[in-house]
């Protein structure tokens, strides 16, 4: 028997509301045993926008703590010596901006407490997710275009190898390829792809000493998923070691193995939670944990569990801390980590692993063909692969092969006392927030030295449109308090902005819906109601806000199109005036909006009221994504004409339903279902 | 890959309050997907009384459901064709009589349909646990002595390999070797014994001709626990299946490798739940799942898991929907079953194989030595390793060396939002219950034809004091309305009835106790207050009631020997009228009772009622059990001077408390600690 193992950082993705709520979350988690922090921002800060921006409206505190300067990022960490801590950062686009600030709050408490910068710095650990390619492709939270967004990434590496050396300044994200649908093969080489890009750059740039590179490619570390099906995903992460391994010998001639090590933590998987007899989701929990975990060999280095109720809305407390728990018993109760590896030798492991490792080094050479991760990203090609494997693993699901336990298969169930009281059951964000944090931010910009705000921007600037590292600059707006909105709207200036392609057309072109009679049916419904309304009918997909969730989106937009809609849309963050305003110019039927952000209450009757303005009484607003049964009658109440959610996991039945809608908002008859 | 795997049969151990109610039960699972039943019987059915005997005051559909007769089991499965079904029955004293029962409804159902009654007897599945060994040893639901209990397993065991050909007729139960302290080592050897002098016995009763034997052997199941150290587990689970295969070769030389198979039912460790922060028993409970069924090579046939709050009290409908729910989502949603075994070539799983099943190997030689299990049980010696064993892990447990999450470390929480209203987390029987089921089988009595009932209650006497199979005089006192009862209390008669070892004083010979300053302390205080009062403290330790959960009053018992109370300890099934005399007799300073059935509520206040009558006004009573919290404030209203439940599991700090309650009875001041 082996010493017995050291168990991994164990971290719950946490806040909401304001840094001083999220202070005292993350406080009474870390007196809980948790042993790490994962940090969840709200969308206004992984955009880009201060609380008081327009495009932050209904966003603010919602989804994760709002941070708009150093103030904040001092409250949020405030009683957390960050020398001690392992913090996990949630942030792509504005990730140099969040280390800097977390670099300045880590000096301030080193010199509070007497102990030198640099020694406090050299101790600091944790990640800054930074990966912006997976964000073009799954998480939506881009700002600025592919090349740029790769410099960022760079500048920020080649600053933390050479002055926060345990810091993580990239996790390379395979965890949103799956949500957005990649299969195993699919999730490991596009990860790698991107590893490549990265590193490539990195060398590239110049910034790193060729014989330093090895500490380069040491600080690389991933962010997976782990779905349900639990053995597939620890043969995936025995592959993705093993290919990691060839390809940092092969191609950066990394020859130190420990610098070759691949690291990886975890959250596992989100978005195939059920909103359908919630509690079969802490089973879900604990199977896709022991994925990055029975195997020592390929073991997670940090965790975070969702909680059960994240399909239902913000989890509470005590959500989170039987998430935590679950971890806690599997690392000290179980004899999990008593032992050496237990797949080392097993005949149907290895099979397993060679098969996902075969598969992803082919479709590596592929994409590195085609010019490697962020020409594929440009092409559409990575995204066009993931929608047609997405709709491939909804079809299955549709059609029951493969089985969700309450879903499609043993619906039967008693009344659940978890959620008997809803509106107890989630945690809801205090309506008064944003406002709060809008006057906070005014306040703050009010009280600065307004010169070296101002000087501090223009260099920002300056060095952006140079070859040099962007970290010195930025650590100077963070120390002059410069908000997150100014330092992302300076670099937009330069930069630009960036619309990202959403892989609906090529993946339509794939035809990968269920060829089911079902389907057959609405098109005849929908050819039908077309020729009554003289013309064919036009389904306008809105992603309004910030939330860059698209994947439910997309998928109801590539199945409107197999169901004969003529599709409109252009992808995410939209205002509601922009939505309304196309819908006028497409003169579409129907407008449908997905809202994963838990702002529907307040960008769903901007939409409405817009439509009304425009005089679109005749076309049907519809809305699906995470909302309580209160908040959907309340929809329905101002005049949605149909509210969607989880439970409503077939998709021809959704288009069938919005059909209804059209036929009603026109004054036509019910059709003849044949 | 390998074909899928088809699952195992999924069952919830349930019963409770009457036949009607449980049918109720079984049919609502069976319509959520669970593919077999497993059914619980009351205490008085399980040791052999009818629910208006005495003994069973308090019991009567507590923990199951009880069947008095024909009528009842009848009730039991109405609407449920036995010939589909596969069902499980938690009974071993009278398991020939109630197979005897079950068989008879089978044949009225294929009479009622118009099949002949011989195939419907070949198509019945199930099995009958029938396995007394464990019950001395651990479960207490034993009524005869060792021998006669032995040729009652023999008699049904020859019947069925002849008349029932698809029927389990015995589970050799290590499940109940575990929760009285069995290593993994000694659960399998000491198992393994006791089918080894089960079919020693078949083989000498010369009831199947040697040529058949094969068939015995084929037809022997085992009934296996789970704990959370699943790793271990399943290498316990994979040594079983080897040694079976070299007994079953060896000892039995059976050449058929379909007949050596081990095949096994699982229940993962309800014990083990506990009753602080009880959402984690959810993770408790999937992980203790998977100790036998990761490996396809040594997966079990079928599965029960208990609910996450059968450590506060009886489950509800829903409780048990989440367990089975548990069970479709690893079978259904997960690959697991898509694979072949996972661990063959696993060097670690393989070399602890090994050492588990030569530590087995070696205990086994040793009891075989010593005269076979039955002779092990009759000189204590198994009972005595057991409780030695269990010591050894509470020892670990209160010193910390073993972690149990919420009651020996990550105590911190969250107020529980599942058990905020405690009574509606847990089902309670109905109180008219007992006085319903008392009426009903006197009015079955009243309708029989007596002198059939005499004649074949004659009939099975006359055969019990021959060597003659008992299953056709059962059976014939099965069709003649005999009730369970009559049926025990006939062979009681022919019989006799059987104490057996508590295992408490070779235990306690050992010195297991934790060496720490907490007992050196309260030996300290136990010396003095007896001092005080002149003479050394005696301590009752009572089981009332039929419940034979022992384990925790004989561990109670062997830590206070240790802190110097002298004990008194007469092992499990007493009234509370022997309790009440043997305090009077003895002269003890403090009585505790132990109940984990639920019928705390009924005896507990006749042992204050009967204590008070006697006198014994400075006596104080102290009770431990599963015990709601609206209860302990009831019984200590009533004059309990401690309630202690599994929170409670520092056993030095339990009595301590004892000792305190001494020391106020008698009015003696607060003893000084130092």
């Amino acid at each position: 028997m082996a010493e017995r193992s050291t168990p991994w950082v164990m971290r719950t993705y946490a806040g909401h509301s304001s840094p001083q709520e999220s202070n005292a979350l993350y406080r009474r988690n870390l007196a809980k045993g948790q042993t790490g922090l994962s940090v969840a921002f709200d969308l206004p800060t992984q955009t880009g926008y201060d609380p008081d921006a327009e495009l932050a409206r209904g966003e603010v505190g919602k989804v994760g703590v709002p941070i708009a300067h150093l103030g904040d990022l001092r409250a949020l960490f405030d009683g957390i010596p960050l020398a001690d801590m392992n913090t996990s950062m949630t942030i792509n686009a504005p990730a140099m901006w969040l280390l800097a600030l977390y670099l300045v709050v880590a000096e301030e408490q080193a010199s509070a407490t007497g102990v030198p910068a640099e020694e406090v710095r050299a101790r600091l650990a944790g990640t800054t997710q930074n990966d912006i390619v997976k964000e073009y492709l799954s998480r939506g939270t881009f700002i600025f275009p592919p090349a740029e967004s790769l410099r960022l990434i760079t500048d920020l590496i080649a600053y933390t190898v050479a002055e926060v050396p345990r810091w993580n300044p990239i996790n390379i994200c395979s965890y949103h390829l799956q949500e957005a649908g990649a299969t195993p093969v699919q999730e490991v080489a596009y990860a790698l792809c991107t590893a490549i890009a990265v590193l490539d750059s990195v060398r590239a740039s110049g910034q790193i000493p060729p014989e330093r590179f090895g500490e380069v490619v040491a600080r690389m570390s991933f962010f997976v998923n782990a779905g349900v099906r639990f053995v597939e995903e620890l043969c995936k992460m025995r592959a993705f070691g093993r290919l990691w391994d060839e390809i940092t010998t092969e191609r950066y001639g990394v020859s130190d193995p420990r610098q070759r090590r691949f690291r990886y933590g975890v959250q596992v998987n989100s978005l195939g939670l059920t909103e359908a007899q919630p509690e079969n989701n802490v089973t879900r929990i604990l199977l896709e944990m022991l994925g990055v975990t029975l195997s020592k060999d390929a073991r997670a280095r940090a965790v975070q569990l969702p909680a059960w109720n994240e399909a239902l809305g913000l989890p509470r407390p005590w959500d989170q801390q039987w998430s935590l728990r679950m971890q806690q018993v599997l690392a000290y109760e179980t004899d999990l980590l008593e032992y050496d590896d237990l797949f080392t030798g097993s005949e149907v492991v290895e099979a397993k692993v060679a098969e996902i490792a075969d598969g992803a080094r082919a479709e590596i050479a592929r994409v590195l063909e085609a010019g490697g991760a962020v020409a594929a990203v440009e092409s559409g090609y990575l995204k066009a692969a993931l929608v047609a494997s997405l709709a491939e693993r909804r079809r299955r699901i549709e059609t029951g092969e493969d089985v969700v336990v309450g879903v499609n298969r043993f619906t039967e169930t008693e009344p659940n006392p978890l959620t008997a009281d809803i509106d107890s059951s989630i945690l809801t964000v205090d309506a008064g927030v944003e406002a709060a944090a809008a006057a906070a931010v005014r306040a703050w910009r009010a009280g600065r030295d307004a010169a070296e705000v101002a000087a501090s921007l223009a260099e920002l600037k300056a060095v952006a449109a140079t070859d040099a590292n962007l970290m010195p600059a930025t650590l100077r707006c963070a120390r002059a308090g410069v908000t997150t909105g100014e330092w992302a709207g300076a670099l937009r200036e330069v930069f630009g902005e960036y619309r990202a392609p959403t892989g609906v057309s090529a993946a339509g072109a794939a035809g990968v819906g269920p060829a089911d009679s079902a389907l057959t049916e609405l098109r005849r419904r929908v050819a039908e109601t077309g020729a009554e309304l003289g013309g064919r009918l036009r389904f306008l997909v809105g992603k309004p806000g910030l939330d860059g969730h698209s994947n439910g989106a997309e998928q109801i937009a590539v199945r409107a199109r197999d169901a004969g809609f003529e599709v409109v849309y252009s992808g995410i963050r939209l205002t509601p005036a922009q939505i309304v305003a196309s819908a006028v110019e497409e003169d579409v039927a129907v407008v449908g909006l997905s809202v994963l952000s838990g702002s529907h209450l307040s960008v769903v009757p901007e939409v409405l009221d817009g439509m009304r303005a425009a005089g679109l009484d005749d076309v049907p607003l519809v809305v699906g994504g995470i909302i309580p049964d209160a908040d959907a009658a309340r929809l329905r109440e101002l005049g949605v004409a149909r509210v969607f959610t989880a439970k409503d996991f077939e998709l021809t039945a959704v288009l069938g339903e919005v059909l209804d809608a059209v036929r009603e908002a026109q004054g036509l008859a019910a059709d003849e279902l044949v």
